[in-house]
């Protein structure tokens, strides 16, 4: 409301400034926003001003520096259309350079309005131009931006995270423990009434309704969370980047400029993001271990057959796992206790050790960060373990998984061609070409590699990262997320091989672009032990933060 | 992500302060966030600087001066418990007060972050106090805010306008001329797999699921349209002010600090807020005029009967239409040619009348604003013409409408005790005590009603105001809601009565509390003639914004 005709489309000023001068302003103002509008990369860098100081914020991060925004809008693909209605000028007093705060109303041609607040600086030569600005963008404008907050018109629901939400979608099913509680649940389970989606629209127009909550939903129900909705997944959840063709990648606040992870990847944005505290997810290969760890949230994968799998969109019967995401241990343990079967929790033997070879696919900056963090540890001797041939391990794996993976969804897959992205389709495909007798192989290696775990962890608990690295940029090729991808699918392949509880814990920073970036620490355990071992994490976060 | 920690949790600051003044400033911030956790009204006052050029801006507006931001404080009712996590000063070189751009991050109790630009300027007594600050509030602070920019964290969906949301929720049913559009389906709309809620939970609850798209609903989809969402409305629709007890009051962005209308509540914001393009709503006695009055949106009430009400959950049969709000009347005009049987469109006799019996219902600034735009209208001769005895046709309107609404809802709310709010249930309270000779008596009058009105119009199209006034502030008591209400039924109860289409434009604007807020132009044309009355409406708003 409140368009106001003033002189040269400005709705208010205090202040003064010398008629030339606002001129002279305007004139950067209508430029920057005709740049934004172009996309003009080049001509948006000049409109910023240089240097580490210069600020820009909008509701998925605060930019500092004006590298940093630079390279946050070569990744952004421009703003959409959108016209300036209200544009209010409050000059600083006595500034000098003059600054000038200009704090302007847009309106996107889809409808709903944006805000825009600007701290504009003249620049040392602007004084010495003609007032003639034609031509300014090429000597770089007289005015400067060294600092904007912004945000635009906000959609119903954010579709990277969300499939659908609702105010709640499904009420809680009893009072309970988790009573306040709000969950995001992932596109793989069934929830009465919605048909499951599996990251993959096309899958989901041909999926019946479901009828009855799956066993994991009810659970939580029955203990008095509310389901906010249903979150997405990569494709199938055959994937660890949380980079879905279809819906797209989801938000990293905790890393902007970087992916999410996945495939539990709209539960795990969702939570962080503040939107659920409970992210209903599953683990097949490191599906909630990578996005906690990425996102800097607490995560469980459950010890393999803990947690019912009734009513789950299976990807690899053999590890798949469910669990959850959170903010706080506390929220995970309570989730935990909701679902696990009473008195299902065995205790722990809290001595450490850790795998050398294992954390060897870690970058360096991730290694020495769990170097230093193991050594801080007062308590639980940490002992380096041979686990034996992990790279054998891990490719047994990938066998099994790929072999169970494709007799799952290869019906489907072959009857849709052209359906799924690059990369998961190329996955399933390899899956399809291995043999019965590679698969039997696989599975004699799995066996023994169990049986080996366990006697030489023999009841401990294996400290490690929860994933190879920081999570990675948004402009990471596909070859380099795949390369990020092995690395960490041969970490979490011990976990997935042993049947063995894992969760990660937020601890672990690591050098990123702009500041720093969290990694998990992952605590993997006996099967069983999944309740001590949640609470063995939130002891040692409380050690290493305290 | 980078939270360093900086010398008085400063995480950066560019520029010189000396250290007095830096924790002169810090307790002040401090101070600030310590009164907006307090909701220390008082306290908040004080931090922002006097006078009529002060600006706060958040997602729902842009608030222009000290006591316009004072009111809207008064209004919110607190911030939720945050924790400031990053701190960023830059001060505004030669600045003469000082001034200092303050950016802050915050971290929400319940997850997600926000952002605070804040320009903060030095009082010009400070420099004559004592470093210690103590008291300062008493004293007035050393430092205020002239201009703020906050964003809080974003919720999966927006509770107060959508009961479920999807991206999308339903896909479109075929391609056709509304490819791209998006719908907001009032929850009195069967959607299939979903239930109806008709804005009462509990309602929700124990209603089955829809397993057959209203009519209305199927048409939108078969024309290309995707349904985005269920959004709120008034509870069974019983009400034109949009103030849900249990989903709360939806937001006006046309009008901030007021209220949005109903009873299409939720429809009407989405598509103010650029979250929907069309929003399906109903008609009883005013429920699409009035919020599009309010926002500021085109909406059509349909000539009864002319769009099948099946898969509808009424409210009183004989009154009920179906129609659409919109952002533009293009929009509008495809929704209603997509809907409207084929070749049902009457030709129209575009002259005009008006009754200013009628316009005497409004608001004195409406009034004047309705008698400015028809002295402007330079084609249509605008005749004055005599509809008779309103007060009598607005009686026998709410009797039959309070009878029948019993009719459709009388048992289950007999069986729901103390589920609908005060000002619903008292209505439907009402309607349970009309006689069946009352209601005879007031469909005789309707009768007579309807013959004059044919009559006295004789094919020609009446204009008034949509409501009787600009959208009441939020502020408004039950009583002022009562009497606006009365007012502007008796305005729109003779499209009811008349059984005809109507169509509002947001084309009046009145003063309001900042600045302006639109009314609608309310076009009546005969029964049957509803595309042509969008058609001329468009007609009139090129001529009137020409």
């Amino acid at each position: 409301m409140g368009r106001h005709s003033a002189p040269l489309g400005v709705t208010s000023i205090d202040g003064e400034l010398d008629e030339n001068v606002l001129l002279e302003l305007l004139d950067a103002f209508h430029g920057y926003e005709a740049a934004l509008m172009s996309n003009d990369l080049e001509a948006l860098d000049l409109y910023f001003a240089p240097g580490p100081s210069t600020l820009r914020g909008d509701p998925s991060a605060l930019l500092v520096g004006h590298d940093r925004i630079s390279a946050f809008r070569g990744l952004r693909g421009g703003v959409p259309p959108r016209t300036i209605t209200e544009v209010h000028l409050r000059v600083v007093a006595g500034s000098s350079p003059l600054a000038v705060l200009v704090v302007s109303v847009s309106v996107p041609a889809k409808g709903g309005s944006g805000l825009q607040t600007q701290l504009w600086t003249r620049t040392a030569d602007a004084e010495e131009r003609a007032a003639d600005t034609a031509g300014a963008i090429a000597a770089g404008p007289a005015w400067v931006i060294s600092a904007a907050h912004v945000h635009g018109a906000t959609p119903a629901v954010d579709g990277r995270v969300w499939r659908v939400a609702g105010a709640p979608l499904v009420p809680a099913a009893a009072s309970g423990p988790l009573d306040g509680a709000t969950v995001a649940v992932k596109d793989l389970f069934a929830v009465a009434g919605f048909a499951i989606g599996g990251g993959v629209p096309q899958y989901l127009a041909e999926a019946p309704l479901e009828t009855v909550d799956a066993d994991a939903v009810a659970a939580l129900r029955r203990a008095g969370a509310t389901v906010v909705g249903i979150a997405q997944t990569d494709e199938f959840a055959y994937s660890i980047a949380g980079r879905n063709v279809h819906s797209g990648t989801t938000p990293n606040p905790a890393v902007p400029g970087a992916i999410g992870g996945g495939s539990s990847s709209g539960p795990a944005s969702a939570v962080a993001l503040g939107q659920a505290t409970i992210g209903l997810g599953t683990d097949t290969g490191g599906s909630i271990r990578v996005p906690a760890s990425y996102q800097g949230l607490w995560g469980i994968r459950t010890t393999h057959g803990a947690v019912s799998a009734e009513g789950l969109l299976p990807l690899a019967p053999s590890f798949d796992t469910v669990g959850w995401l959170t903010r706080t241990p506390e929220m995970l343990r309570a989730a935990a206790a909701a679902t696990l079967p009473s008195g299902a929790g065995a205790a722990l033997d809290a001595r450490f050790v850790v795998s050398h070879d294992l954390v060897a696919s870690c970058a360096p900056e991730v290694q020495e960060a769990f170097d230093e963090l193991t050594d801080e540890l007062v308590f639980g001797l940490v002992e380096d373990v041979d686990l034996g041939d992990l790279d054998e391990v891990f490719a047994a794996f990938r066998t099994v998984q790929g072999a169970e993976a494709w007799r799952v969804h290869g019906e489907w897959i072959t009857a849709h061609p052209g359906v799924l992205g690059p990369d998961i389709a190329e996955r399933f495909e390899l899956g399809s070409r291995i043999t019965p007798d590679a698969e039997a192989a696989a599975r004699q290696v799995l066996a023994a590699a169990r049986d080996r775990f366990d006697e030489v962890l023999a009841g401990r608990v294996l400290l490690l990262p929860s994933a190879s690295s920081a999570a990675p940029q948004l402009t990471a090729s596909a070859d380099e997320i795949a390369t990020v991808r092995a690395a960490t699918l041969r970490m979490t392949s011990v976990a997935g091989a042993g049947g063995f509880p894992a969760v990660s814990a937020p601890l672990l920073r690591v050098p990123a672009p702009g500041g720093t970036a969290p990694v998990g620490l992952c605590l993997v355990g006996p099967r069983g032990s999944d309740l001590a071992l949640i609470d063995l994490a939130t002891t040692v976060a409380a050690q290493i933060t305290a």
